[in-house]
């Protein structure tokens, strides 16, 4: 064979240079067009090249034990339990639409938390259809994968829970200043709103406005915010599903208006919350806290009065392997288990109170079978083995002031365990 | 350092090329054996590289509200709900094994709409077993995400919704023809079959024939289709999942037979249902038409008859915006928001009669609480400002003959809203 | 134009070469670090490049048929339901961290099936939290998709099913020996468990020793395992939720504890079970046999007894198209339909018997109302065309020793049909 000449060799470098030209530009090409996947801690995702639409599969399973200590207090039986069992698609069409289904299968007949759409037409501004959180309570705001203890504390007795309706919100002022107001059936103290057919034609607005002055100067003061939830509308009936029933955070009912055979207390007419807010956050250290008061009006037979319920809490918590704690809740550690360390851990403490209107005692409600005040304290410590992995073990004790026939119902003592997988 | 020799240029070109080569194969293998994603407004999928095997995730979810302007009227109140919250499974194995899981967590306790597998051993002949919607009823059949207004017209109070059982079809002639015939629990009119142990032996055979003959052929009448469907089967039953109760589109009953002390209608002996139906589409144009009528054995104490109830309606819809209208019944906007434009925005229109046999008064239902026939009109608005987003507002109107003690049952009016998210 | 030099062509040859190595260095980096995704029989996943987060999409959907053969016997009515409709998602963070939700759609009201979070540390040691099986019975332990009749058989009945607690478990001595044990509410016999609140304050300790002593030496007895599984705790209550209830195949009661206006039988105290069992698989050739006895005090008024309950089965299949039957149940087919053949194909039989104690009757339960013995035989044909695909129908026949105030129950004679889709 003949050595190749330079004019070959030329042609088949030119050859070579069009071919790596084209296989990048196919690599090119296919990167642009293909969607891509992910798997994290932070779930799993598929999504369109240009980020268009989304698939995002999060979930939250919390296996919890509940201990009471003491045989003699009013009290369920101790079990192992799930206390939420939410597989969550989170979905994004065009960039500006977001779709959220959040079933829950801890209920022996699951049902859904949250599922609403969102159209998210400007940072400042979006419209939200569906079942959602009513914008008022702090805690309950919260996601549930990331409060400190077991239960959310005594005022998310008070607030209401998830509800259906629209609700318009948005960041404002580079996000400093966030904003929600929207239109709900309307929910009892305590507890989700039901959906059409409504309890009554009556509805509900709420709304909360929050401020993180100083969300984009780090420093200091870089992890405060506060706020103001509230809402007012008219609410109408006695039945089941709208009565008001305060719960320890051992899911014990102490306070209940009166109800059966002697006559059932019923809302009858306006209810106005409001619950100023804050919060602080700074390194390792977090403490918040909040307040709440419920004027509604009661009736029963002829009698009807305007009652006022409130109730307060103060939470704080410190990571003790110096991770940050944020509102969030969820502490991401240093150092994981089964790699180089034995994850985080955090300390957490509480107090609140939750107060009756004297005015309900005796008409409305039974002083020897509801408690007019309870007072609840709660510590734990939570470890964070992985970033996905939280175990909890709290302990929660609530006295109260009457609410049994020789005078104070019994206190709580309750230990809470908790094994919960978020992503 | 000496200049490379033709020999030692040509040796480098061979090992590229010979390098270039191998990278090509890599790719090409790489392409064929790995899994590949999507995500867009037709949903999220992945699938095997010889597409045997495929995950697609679809859904749609309603956010409704429904407002009654006549206080008067016997209805429910006022409010927000979630109609549908449908996300769903379409699994394919082996291409031929087809499965869906369609659960539906609108309700308070969670439940499914479809629930299916299938075998399509030829696009003539597919073998289904599962939950899925009986073959009767053209506005039935439409997709849920795809129908025009909130709620379905009068027929498909009539005919049966989703029940158990085993069904056989597929399309012929090009198809230009598709068949299906099942073999079911049996299911009430206007609602789901009951599953094993079903409320009793019989079961019911249920069939459609539907014709499309131009549907290859471009051109006026290509988007013409007209068919039939029917239902026969014994039934035998009087308890409340077996009770006939006929529905306005606002969900309030205004048509059932006796139940309770003074004695309950059973169902006794053979029910037939068949449905003459037929839509066009053209362009920006749709039109629907059907009827059905169902004969069915009744009896109360020593008294029984065939009593024949039927229904009809019509419903038009043109999209404003120039998009086709279709009976799949989704717009996907030529001009998005957001993107170049406000979406698409359609009209609809309907018109519907359901007429109770006269013969099931006194006896069999009572004629100051059941009405013997309802009228009703709707017309309404869709806007799409997106292909995966349907805002709709229609007001719905229903008059009666006879259901009150007065005379005529007050007219239902009702003012729907809807936000939906389907993909 | 100069024909090119030697120099030129080096110096272009390089920046191919460079060229070259970048390309292949950029698909290296994006195969590390680029999640993957798959689609097969095996389900679908998306896993992250190192495999420490993992999704996987699992699911099964069994719609059945259920016709009892003779109209004389106390059953339910024959008909068509979906027997199991289960979604899965398997999850894995940082490769130790497990979490399965398996809800299950099939019931009116959708529920769970398993769901639990699992910490990983070792082959020889899990820690496991939620609900899932308590570790007794074999056939129960066997996955839902692999068991060979339609329904369970006998032993089940006196074994508990899921229950709610905390499980510690794992694989020794190259996975010959596998234990596992747990602490749980405590489950009636052959039903779910409570969760908190839960019927009693008192726990049940499950577990089980299982040894497949040949199971890394390919051989005759490759395929042998036996163990043993148990419990033991104090149980207490009387309610619906943990009253005794034993079925037939066909789901019928055929035997429970006096309840109702002539008082109610109360669990009092200590249950124990303990049940033997082992299996063998040969190639096509599979059998595997448990038995069971349940002690648990008991109480009416001032009597009470400490009773014991037994069940034992046999059950055998063979593959006849020749491929290996296996405990996990699910038959690949060497040729599948649509392929190269039409699948396999596998006969399977069983009998057993469940035994109440004679001291039972007539304190306890009554003797015409509930049978004393049952009887239980049942073959059948599986056939599975695809790896995902099953196709079952079975007969089944009962017959008991009293329970009717004629003498004996009349038998229950059934025939079962299944479609199954598994993945």
């Amino acid at each position: 064979e003949d050595a190749p000449t330079v004019d070959q060799l030329d042609q088949r470098i030119r050859v070579l240079e069009r071919q790596l030209e084209l296989q990048q530009e196919d690599a090119d090409t296919n990167a642009r067009k293909t969607a891509t996947v992910s798997a994290s801690d932070k779930g799993f995702t598929i999504q369109s090249a240009d980020n268009a639409f989304q698939f995002r599969f999060r979930g939250l399973m919390q296996a919890d034990g509940r201990w009471f200590l003491d045989d003699k207090a009013p009290r369920t039986n101790d079990g192992f339990l799930l206390r939420r069992v939410e597989p969550t698609f989170e979905l994004t069409f065009s960039r500006i639409l977001f779709l959220r289904i959040q079933p829950n299968f801890a209920p022996d007949s699951a049902t859904v938390s949250d599922v609403y759409g969102e159209l998210r037409l400007d940072p400042a501004f979006y419209l939200r259809a569906g079942k959602f959180k009513e914008p008022i309570v702090l805690e309950n705001l919260q996601a549930s994968a990331g409060i400190k203890f077991n239960e959310r504390g005594l005022p998310n007795e008070i607030g209401p829970n998830r509800d259906y309706g629209v609700q318009v919100g948005g960041d404002l002022l580079g996000s400093t200043l966030s904003y929600a107001i929207g239109v709900f059936n309307g929910a009892p103290d305590g507890r989700d709103g039901k959906q059409q057919p409504d309890t009554d034609n009556r509805k509900e607005v709420a709304g909360r406005l929050f401020v993180e002055p100083f969300k984009n100067d780090p420093g200091l003061l870089q992890g405060l915010g506060f706020g103001v939830g509230g809402s007012c509308g008219d609410k109408n009936g006695s039945g089941d599903s709208s009565q008001v029933k305060y719960r320890t955070p051992g899911q014990n009912t102490f306070f209940s208006y009166l109800a059966g055979s002697g006559g059932t207390v019923a809302y009858d007419g306006a209810e106005t919350r409001i619950s100023p807010q804050a919060y602080f956050y700074r390194n390792r250290y977090g403490l918040f806290g909040e307040y709440i008061v419920s004027r509604q009006k009661v009736s029963l037979a002829s009698d009807s009065a305007t009652l006022s319920n409130k109730a307060w809490q103060v939470l704080g918590n410190v990571v003790l392997t110096g991770e940050d704690a944020s509102y969030a809740g969820i502490v991401k550690p240093k150092r994981a288990l089964g790699k180089d360390g034995y994850g985080a851990v955090e300390l957490i403490a509480r107090y609140g109170e939750l107060e009756i209107d004297k005015d309900a005692f005796p008409i409305y409600a039974s002083p020897t079978a509801s408690a007019n005040k309870a007072r609840n304290w709660a510590a734990g410590i939570n470890w964070y083995p992985l970033a996905n992995l939280k175990i909890g073990l709290d302990y929660s004790q609530t006295g109260f002031d009457g609410g049994a026939a020789s005078g104070d119902r019994e206190d709580e003592k309750l230990l809470f365990t908790r094994f919960q997988v978020a992503f």
